[in-house]
């Protein structure tokens, strides 16, 4: 048996996980008992999530104990079965761990991947959890319509990405926010979007001024913060606006002020509403069919950001917050 | 013909409207021509918005212009009409403004009162902007079930009292929060509140722990500010607020800052809406028939903080935002 790497959590961070909050831990698993499974894993989801599964109270998880292996969305292939829902080689997507391989419970497991010839790490991308938020997020809260114009924060990102497209499809028009000319550049040219801004360089209140004369209609938000205190004021009439993240508030201890949203929310007659995928998972095979079908069609492109091997976790939450990837981080273990 | 007195608005305040703000004045209006009417004012509405009306940038209405009638809602008799929409002795709810007499326009007219055996007066209050407000608000965005707890804030007051009301109705359990001994107790026993907090001299976080032990599922908020700030971390999931008001803020500019509401409602999957009721007047007449309903069976209980005579009129929203007023504030001028 290859001996199997390990991500443990050593130190609870206060903010953003670190690489020294991690320790990479070599030590062979027991054989799976009855209702387990033993999962070779392929890809390893890296997300800005993590953060709060690790550190944040009041989250909607409870978060990773100090000296237990990493959670995380992983892909892999069956090596070993002790339940009769899955057998050797099949490939799955579920929560296996920052390691190489893992043992879980069946129950660990949230879908097999289906095999519609696109590659198995889009499970943790654009038809995994980020293109399903994206999904949801904007057909059952953003709701776009044709005359409508959305803004997306994180414009590039692995979610963002897919929710300008959506939006694009539904027939809105779309400006992304994003940080740095590359990314930019990328949600013109790769994502499609009709405008994007550079929240870093251009005067951002008036660029959004430019971009959305009529006011935003629709603001798909994966970051809070300043950005948002500059959207608010710059909803129209019934907008909506999906909380998906807050990637832009390092911590929440002490909790942090803004300028108050009630009086945008009323004159504006506005709704804003939080979700989490996992509430919604009866809508998953949908969207994920829908998904495959427009990237099939070449109509949702995305970008992966592809770290090589177990020693590219610990550092990678950290970098994600650094603003370092361009598409949706994964790290792959094997292929 | 009888002088007909007028309350002017003679300058803009910073903030809420003094009676130094307004002016009363003597002047005869012209006689209605076609498709105007003169209507003899019975009752004056007094309310919170009044403060937007006037002064607030950003608002859902144009401000009253210095030197104008002031903007009001009112129940008025018919004198005269030159339009055939309208007859001599009609009952008309509508945009007459703070005067004695008005002549308007007949798209200045909201509503003929039904002749429903209650007072006309209610049609400023309960069966009017207030009540329907509390029912639109409470049906279409809180939408409480019976199994859950409704936090409503000025709960006293004339929206507050018919949505707590409401969603008692509706089968919810109900706390209000409103400030002093005189309002707690009205809310417990003329509005049936389970529970009534006193935020000026209770501990506010501690008071809603006790009254609402498995969170808050919908919050009907008339306030914001630091009531809100304290109900928003004990938002059940899947929570609702209801943004009807803000009065709590004094003034916008500059504008305040308070807790980023982000994460709640992200962590709690929660909703956060504010509408206008002027935007569902479709559901005017239902919301009217069903309030009157109640109010004959004896489920729902209004309070009227009636004032006599023009001359209370330039005090009386700077008293609203002094709290004297128990019930809704109207001033009588005929019978």
């Amino acid at each position: 048996m290859a001996v199997n790497r390990k991500v443990l959590l050593t130190s609870r961070p206060k903010g953003i996980a670190q690489a020294e909050n991690f320790a990479i831990i070599s030590r062979a698993d027991p054989a799976p008992e009855a209702g387990e499974l033993r999962v070779q894993n392929l890809f390893l989801s890296v997300e800005p999530a993590m953060r709060g599964w690790i550190a944040d109270p009041g989250n909607y998880a409870e978060p990773v104990p100090v000296g237990s292996v990493m959670r995380a969305l992983c892909v892999g292939r069956v090596l070993e079965s002790k339940t009769p829902e899955y057998a050797v080689g099949d490939l799955l997507f579920g929560w296996f761990g920052w390691q190489e391989e893992a043992v879980v419970a069946s129950d660990a497991v949230i879908r097999k991947v289906p095999d519609n010839g696109l590659s198995p790490s889009l499970a943790l991308g654009v038809l995994g959890i980020n293109g399903v938020t994206a999904h949801v997020g904007m057909s059952a809260i953003g709701q776009p319509g044709p005359n409508d114009t959305v803004v997306v924060s994180t414009a590039a990102g692995s979610v963002g990405s897919a929710a300008g497209q959506i939006a694009r499809i539904m027939g809105a028009g779309t400006v992304g926010i994003a940080g740095g000319p590359d990314k930019v550049r990328q949600c013109v040219e790769t994502f499609g979007y009709d405008a994007a801004i550079d929240y870093r360089v251009d005067g951002l209140a008036a660029a959004l001024d430019a971009a959305c004369p009529n006011g935003i209609n629709v603001y798909f938000d994966n970051v809070a913060g300043q950005i948002s205190d500059t959207v608010y004021p710059r909803l129209a009439i019934g907008a909506r606006v999906v909380v998906c993240g807050t990637a832009s508030i390092p911590q929440w201890d002490p909790w942090p002020v803004g300028p108050r949203i009630e009086r945008h929310l009323l004159t504006k007659r506005a709704r804003m509403q939080g979700f989490v995928i996992f509430d919604h998972m009866d809508k998953w095979d949908s969207a994920v069919d829908q998904l495959s079908g427009w990237i099939r069609e070449g109509k949702l492109h995305y970008a992966e950001d592809m770290l090589d091997g177990i020693d590219a976790c610990p550092d990678a939450i950290a970098g994600l917050y650094r603003g370092e990837n361009m598409g949706k981080r994964i790290i792959r273990i094997a292929d």
